[in-house]
């Protein structure tokens, strides 16, 4: 146990131990952290206690803006560090406990922290490696005889994002503008979105030593390459993305990542045991309403697979790299991960609790508020993921028309 | 005219003066340049000769590892910059022409450069703006009836690429392994790409402060945010690409970039005349034969346009991002930017020139050369993009099979 108090109700464990980047109004240089209760140590202090035989020579990892160079570290590294903290934090290790002085300055209340994108994602991936979700979206744009496509079942399906549209949990959105076209108007209408959705998603970034060009990495390697996990929202346009994305794929979409700390560990017994809820708290209320619980151990494709096929052409990923589970829907109708699945494309309002509302798609004003966690059957061991909010404000309004003339 | 001697046949011309980064044997600091001639002029020695208004606050750009910096700069920079090293290199000016010493440090030779990419590269799009192209693709796939797309007229269609396989010009490949499957084959086998193709294609780097999220880039500020274009193939796995994009579209290709340098200028007078060839060498020969001739001016739609798009719905962009054209194919059959069109999906053998030889798709040991340059009527001034090389290599060997096994 830890000298650091957890309450209960903590995602932020002694277990959990979640890396991140923050700063402080004090101080606004990005820093690395890590999530103990309703604390954030500052590595940049304590990186001097990092005395392994592997890190005792690369305490500099710790005084960065970004994760990116622990991460591409060696797996052997990561567990090291992470050894290394959980002896600094525990009730039995006076080093830190009982040095006032150091503490003062190692600990900063997570209330004071503003966290920021944990590292410089060099390339997004996104899967679309749920059978549920690949099966509704299937059925109801193709009919359930061709709801799976041919290849879904030999290879996890995915699509390069945007990187740079990757932003930090609690930034609000904007509804987006795009073209839209009705089946019966002879021509597009560049409007905001009305078909505004999120989809429930969780990422992990990439960690090890890049591999070369040309050099896959095979199944047995992958978790030497696997840092961490995160939650993430991928907000979509259903009718933008209806009208842009032929034959092409996604293209202008929004990933609005994702919870406080991705956690800094990755361990060999997939799938894993991670309960998911999606909450949707409207405009003015103050009671978040769930509207989805599932897990992600119904993934089909699991990570290491996502990233042994993301590499077996001998495309190279690099530390920092990110990459996307697609929409997490579970085999029930309460566990879709998203509202395109949960409406069933607009055709049944869902109810939001008892609050009276319900909801196709979301309306300006709703937060969007995913959290995870997994706990031991008796509940004594808690890793949670914090959780991954977003606001969805109107769209902003224009002086100009971005349809562009030809 | 310049005191450095320009060769007739050499594309860098003093009108022309194309960034790019570079390193020597010498020293291994990869450092800005500035191609003239046979010579290079290394920025980070004359640094301090930029005493322009603008960027004699600004000189640090020059002392960068890549040209993000000074991608990041203003418009107004950018043409201050020309300006200053046209001065500089003037026949005119002694400051660098006469002072050998300075010269002797600040011109190293193309042959003794080592070139590499220009920009950390943020994001990577493709687009598919040459209408040609479009229809050839579409009339092969499903029929000339429904070739055009609904949407293609309405909006540039293109995809997210990934950055970290763009690599500079003279990288060789290896043909890539994948998932392939024939019509009667009742399942895939993961192998070495049977169908490897280039595709001609020009691209532009993002330059000027980025866009924050949300705020599109109206179509007459596009300018402000073009900084370059080079040249760039985008290597295609026929095979492979025909059973794994669907439904989510292109995902793991190879882009295969690109010429020396940049071209550190963008004018409006779009659709831009630039003479385009794509000539194979293969393996064994010495003599590269022309295989397509084509120009830019035919791309449907513009950069300005493409970016415009690209920030219509409020995704920002940032210096040092990618946006490439698409594969750039003209009205006539030799005018096709890719093997897939000039062999009309493999049913014609495309003569090699005179050889005897003849491809319908690429062999090991063919190198592709991309070459573009615009030329004034009288042939007076040039503009050349120099050349973007590649060779394919044989398929690596491998040990494991990479066909993911559920």
């Amino acid at each position: 146990m830890s000298f650091v108090d957890v309450p209960v109700t903590s995602p932020f464990t002694f277990e959990n131990l979640p890396f991140g980047v923050f700063s402080t109004n004090e101080n606004s240089k990005k820093r690395i952290g890590v999530a103990i209760g309703a604390q954030v140590l500052d590595l940049s202090v304590v990186k001097h206690l990092f005395t392994g035989p592997l890190l005792s020579e690369r305490q500099n990892v710790f005084s960065q803006e970004t994760l990116n160079q622990f991460m591409g570290l060696s797996r052997q590294c990561w567990l090291e560090a992470r050894l290394t903290l959980q002896s600094l934090l525990s009730n039995d290790n006076p080093m830190l406990r009982d040095d006032s002085e150091l503490r003062e300055r190692a600990f900063v209340a997570q209330s004071e922290a503003t966290m920021h994108l944990p590292a410089l994602i060099g390339d997004y991936t996104d899967f679309y490696s749920s059978i549920y979700h690949a099966t509704n979206v299937g059925t109801m744009f193709r009919g359930k005889d061709n709801a799976l496509m041919e290849n879904w079942k030999w290879l996890p399906v995915a699509y390069h994002g945007r990187a740079s549209s990757i932003v930090v949990s609690g930034t609000a959105v904007n509804r987006p503008w795009g073209q839209v076209k009705a089946e019966d108007d002879t021509q597009p209408n560049f409007v905001p979105s009305r078909l505004m959705d999120f989809e429930l998603e969780m990422a992990f970034f990439v960690g090890g030593p890049g591999n070369a060009l040309g050099t896959p990495i095979p199944i047995e390697k992958t978790e030497e390459h696997i840092f961490g996990m995160v939650l993430m929202n991928d907000w979509s346009a259903r009718d933008i993305q209806k009208w842009e994305y032929v034959p092409l794929g996604p293209f202008p979409r929004q990933k609005f990542c994702h919870h406080h700390f991705p956690v800094g560990r990755h361990n060999g017994s997939t799938p894993f045991n991670i309960d998911l809820t999606v909450e949707i708290k409207p405009a003015g209320s103050d009671h978040p309403v769930p509207i989805c619980r599932t897990n992600f151990r119904h993934l089909y494709w699991t990570l290491k697979q996502q990233l042994a096929h993301h590499t077996s052409n001998g495309c190279n990923v690099r530390p920092g790299d990110l990459l996307g589970s697609g929409t997490l829907s579970g085999p029930t109708p309460d566990s879709f991960g998203c509202l395109l699945e949960l409406s069933w494309k607009g055709t049944n309002a869902v109810k939001l609790g008892e609050s009276g509302e319900t909801r196709k798609f979301l309306k300006d004003g709703d937060e969007v508020i995913i959290s995870g966690k997994c706990e031991s059957p008796t509940g004594e061991i808690r890793i949670g993921f914090g959780e991954c909010r977003g606001k969805l404000l109107p769209a902003i309004k224009r002086n100009f028309c971005a349809t562009i003339e030809k």
